[in-house]
């Protein structure tokens, strides 16, 4: 089983990307810094460069982890979900966030839901520091089906025009660090969800001995923030000699895994090449892959597979970024290497 | 036939939006500088003032209209109709817009469509400079039915602190200029679909000789982005003694019609009287209403009844506001009085 079969087309996805970027460069003002395809949008607030504040902005969604909060009738959770995915989407930029806003979809209003799942976003908020500062609550009869909603996210945060990382620096012999995911985060849910409670027959009920817990408890684990962690380094220089930022490049790895957005903050003429023995994988994607009969290059495009934040760092930083990351579950999991931007795999 | 007989309760809707507020209040940081339920959030970049850059941000859906455009297989006009909603609801608070960020969401991933949308999306954003800075392409299998999708919209603009508009100003006896609308906009399409494919059995096809097309091309006339119009007076003050901004407060007709949504510009001790005899109903909305057998009040709740937007004068600059916007339908529409905020229809 792999993403396609699931209902999933990464492949017709990224083409639809490559023409929709099209069409958003026709519409560029001279605030604009970035080319879609980058994790967060960047806005100079004051193209002149008087003023270097530029502003970072996101869009994103739960994805079909929603369905699992139906299933489990857990609503208090996906908000934050979104929040963090939302945080860290910046924050690779570079970005702090200043405020986040959010759209509620739903066929026939049923006000606890709706207010839990605020719940959620309200807590993200506070937790990331970020001001809720509007939303849309949409009843839209027809759309969604009973008890069901969508539910997306946008947020803005700010970054020097100095401090932004965007991997350009990165060179053969960077390292890779890897941090931590506390669990699917919020992608990958289609193929997931296929696996457990169709070929598997599990319910969110289900106890699974090697998970330690239920699947619904597994599968809603929420995304986690890497704001708190990486914050205290972003304005951090490097120790090498000619300086530098110390981070030189962050890879949030979301839909299309390792595989697909490492890659993403690679410059010309470098390719990666990451090490799958240097962390342990966590039972549940060990279980998901073995239930599914899964393939290895399938896994790592879908899945962050215990990876969900990848920091770039010249080797003499090494130890001063695992020392500052040491409670995050940050090791070394690969490097940078010439050649075509993309991931090999040592397994 | 009222709005809640065809799927949407605006109370219920209301009461869950004060419950989300107090969630958000939790949330607040210095930048913050509006309540929840105004149009757009209001931040502050520099919270001391020195710099007196406010961002604000609005999210917005394109409701149910969506479904009409599935109907009539029609997919480029619902990401302009987007795009102007949010433009719209910024420009009520004195901002013209930086960038706008879009969330389109579906079951399976049709690329001439989502290209269709997205083109919609950029045509928009073009006509009101505006760049598409980024967004999110959602694929969610067993989410969406078959050829549908759902489409969410959030924009960041930008004013100057000291030209925020927020009707804080309006007195008794100021004036309420009201500029025509292009159709339905945005709104009210779960009560029009209902009365024109149900109780008139109609189809987007079928010719109605009063609306002298179809209805499909009536009920998908584009919104109408008041931008064009109202640009040029965002800084113009007023010539009575004592000056002020000659826009004392602006109220986009969204849903809740202008029973809902002039109270939200009012403040305590300030109500609304609209002379719903000074302007000409445009047939679309006479058709519905005909049709569904609506009731007045439940008309002016749910439509926008040809007024798109209102603006308040003093009474004095009246003739300014309609010289200037003469092209634009401008005519007066009512005046405020003392009382509580509300609406009282003059019929």
């Amino acid at each position: 089983m792999d993403y396609r079969s699931s209902g999933v087309d990464i492949d017709a996805g990224h083409d639809v990307v490559q023409r929709i970027r099209a069409l958003a460069r026709e519409t560029r003002t001279p605030g604009v810094l970035s080319d879609l395809g980058s994790f967060g949008g960047l806005f100079a607030i004051d193209p002149s460069g008087r003023d270097d504040t530029v502003l970072v902005a996101s869009a994103d969604g739960v994805g079909t982890k929603l369905k699992v909060a139906f299933l489990a009738r857990r609503h208090d959770t996906v908000g934050e979900d979104l929040v963090n995915h939302c945080v860290n989407d910046i924050l690779v930029q570079g970005a702090t966030p200043l405020f986040f806003l959010d759209y509620l979809a739903t066929g026939r209003l049923a006000p606890e839901v709706a207010v839990a799942v605020v719940e959620g976003i309200a807590r993200g908020c506070r937790a990331n520091g970020c001001a809720l500062l509007g939303g849309e609550t949409a009843e839209m009869p027809g759309f969604y089906a009973d008890g069901e909603y969508d539910l997306a996210g946008f947020i803005v945060g700010r970054v020097a025009r100095s401090a932004v990382i965007d991997g350009r620096a990165i060179a053969p012999g960077d390292v890779f660090v890897g941090l931590s995911s506390s669990g699917l985060h919020t992608n990958g849910y289609s193929l997931a969800r296929k696996i457990a409670f169709e070929t598997l027959g599990c319910s969110v009920d289900t106890f699974v001995d090697e998970l330690g817990t239920t699947v619904g408890e597994a599968l809603l684990a929420p995304h986690r923030s890497y704001l708190p962690a990486l914050r205290p380094l972003l304005e951090r220089r490097s120790s090498a000699p000619g300086g530098g930022p110390l981070l030189k490049g962050l890879a949030h790895v979301t839909g299309g895994g390792i595989t697909d957005n490492l890659p993403r903050i690679l410059p010309p003429g470098v390719g990666a090449r990451i090490d799958t023995r240097a962390w342990q994988v966590p039972p549940i994607f060990k279980w998901l892959g073995a239930g599914g009969h899964v393939p290895h290059d399938d896994m790592y495009r879908t899945f962050n597979m215990g990876i969900g934040m990848i920091a770039a760092c010249t080797a003499a930083d090494v130890p001063v970024l695992l020392g500052a990351l040491e409670a995050d579950g940050a090791r070394v999991i690969g490097e940078a290497e010439a050649g075509e931007p993309g991931v090999g795999y040592v397994r």
